[in-house]
């Protein structure tokens, strides 16, 4: 695909659908082509909107559609293994929103899935490709803080109970793990690499029987530790801090959408870090994704098929302590 | 006892000792009359530093001295219930530095000897007693940011190890959780009032079998939890965030001696409150143990005697989590 745009489908017409037309419009190799949505009305208005050509009234025509490279999936995150199944299914690309699917259950099987057909995938973890967070890396790679230790990271906010709300719904596995916890705890999981060996973690499961705060301890080996905290229900800071053997790390606020690292050492100045996103920072996961399908790749080095199942098995260990299970599992 | 100085007494010579003498000298209504340490030079070389009159080679000694009103003890942890225990036996009231015992078992042990014998006596928390402190406490008590949800809040610092010192000697109830991790849970206890119903906890235990690092969620009813670290091998922010459901109250580093707080309310500038305390900011626990000897009351109510035990009962439910016990237990 060397030289002509990727051509994008954007499966559903939802608010973050929205924001990644918006971002994939700022990149030169992009071409947003085709939209889906179960509704004809939704989709004319989207691509009215940004400029789509081609807009269906449902997902299926969107899959089939020949002329697409990659579908990119924003719909809530109960249907995204059955929208990736069908993607893949018809052979496309697929980038799809975090948290990757409702369980690792489902994980494993849409990453099995698209293996067999050697289709790229991956899961849209969009703060992990900002700029801040590769320096981030970079800082962590060449030993800056030394050994980390710790890590504290946080992600809430204060909305009222809606129990018609997706994000206060079981059947749409709502709550603040699946829906923003998610991003501590994939933070976590790129620094200390992969899965804690345990878990301690206690929550607070509302009226409709979500978890509208949850806190997390994962620990990993060598007695490495991340504290990590989520809500839906009550405003938190916002803020990572990176502990190691010879100084922090500080993310800013709102470190999800990370511009400001300071790296704080004994007896040095802090030293802080501008690192800002252009746009609206989405296009920087879509950067990543037409860089592997050009390479052939199916996977990005940067968010693996199987750290995501990590994740999504880390997700599913923390519900397992507050015996929180959806009903579609 | 109105009208007159208060009469102190010093039970050790150690470092938290001078900083607390040199507290008492800028206080006019309080007299340090004795001290007592194990060596007749230590005595007298601390005598001579803080122009104590009566300096004695035995703790029993400065106990059985009629002349003193009320004995500070400055021991490390594990000699805290045998020193209370012999000064209330002679009859003095006592301000016990933190932790106040190293288990539940010795706290109600002093608690019950102190009660008998109607003595006074108080956990020398002496975070709690600052201005700062003092007004978060009305803050929280006007309701400035609704109902307290959520409380993050560390303290750790980096030290070598070495298994000759106290911090990581498991018979001088050594590790993070006793040294430093008891500030986070004295302030959950204030805050939330008491006891936690529930703990999940995860520690590092290093060679020497102490935590070198822990991390702590205590649940309280109606779901609200408190997120703690500590550490005695990993630097950390020394921050302490409360999470209301109307706003955050955040504690400036090093918020165990706090001097500033940030007011942080949705639609409102960020109100930033100076408390600064003067001196070194041990003085007011000071204050607070004299006021309450000259109303002729036994206990504090802004540290009790009940608040001390539940603290005390908190950290050995987390140990038992860790599997940690200390060789005196």
């Amino acid at each position: 695909m060397t030289g002509s745009p990727i051509r994008w489908g954007i499966l559903s017409t939802g608010r973050i659908a929205g924001v990644f037309a918006e971002a994939l419009q700022s990149l030169d190799d992009a071409r947003l082509v085709a939209v889906g949505s179960r509704s004809a009305d939704a989709a004319a208005a989207f691509g009215d909107r940004f400029n789509v050509p081609r807009r269906y009234a449902s997902y299926e025509e969107l899959a089939a559609d020949p002329e697409v490279d990659i579908v990119y999936i924003a719909t809530p995150h109960a249907l995204h293994a059955e929208n990736c199944l069908l993607c893949l299914h018809y052979g496309k690309a697929v980038l799809c929103e975090k948290p990757f699917t409702i369980n690792a259950r489902q994980a494993a099987e849409v990453i099995a899935v698209a293996r067999e057909r050697g289709m790229f995938l991956m899961e849209a973890m969009w703060t992990r490709f900002l700029p801040a967070i590769a320096r981030l890396r970079e800082l962590l790679a060449a030993n800056a803080i030394g050994e980390v230790r710790m890590i504290a990271s946080d992600f809430g906010f204060r909305s009222s109970v809606d129990p018609r709300s997706r994000l206060f719904d079981p059947a749409l596995g709502g709550g603040s793990l699946l829906d923003v916890g998610v991003y501590p705890v994939s933070l976590t999981s790129m620094i200390f690499g992969g899965e804690p060996e345990r878990i301690a973690t206690l929550a607070h499961l509302g009226a409709t029987g979500v978890d509208e705060e949850a806190a997390m301890i994962l620990g990993y080996s060598s007695g490495r530790m991340a504290m990590l905290w989520s809500a839906i229900r009550t405003e938190t800071p916002h803020e990572t801090t990176i502990m190691g053997t010879d100084g922090m790390i500080r993310v800013h606020p709102q470190w999800w959408r990370a511009r400001t690292l300071t790296l704080i050492r004994g007896g040095r100045a802090d030293e802080v870090i501008e690192a800002p996103y252009s746009g609206n920072g989405y296009q920087y996961e879509a950067i990543e994704a037409m860089r592997c399908l050009r390479a052939g790749m199916t996977e990005s080095p940067v968010m693996p098929l199987d750290e995501t199942l990590g994740i999504m098995r880390t997700l599913d260990a923390i519900r397992a302590q507050w015996g929180l299970t959806y009903p579609m599992e």
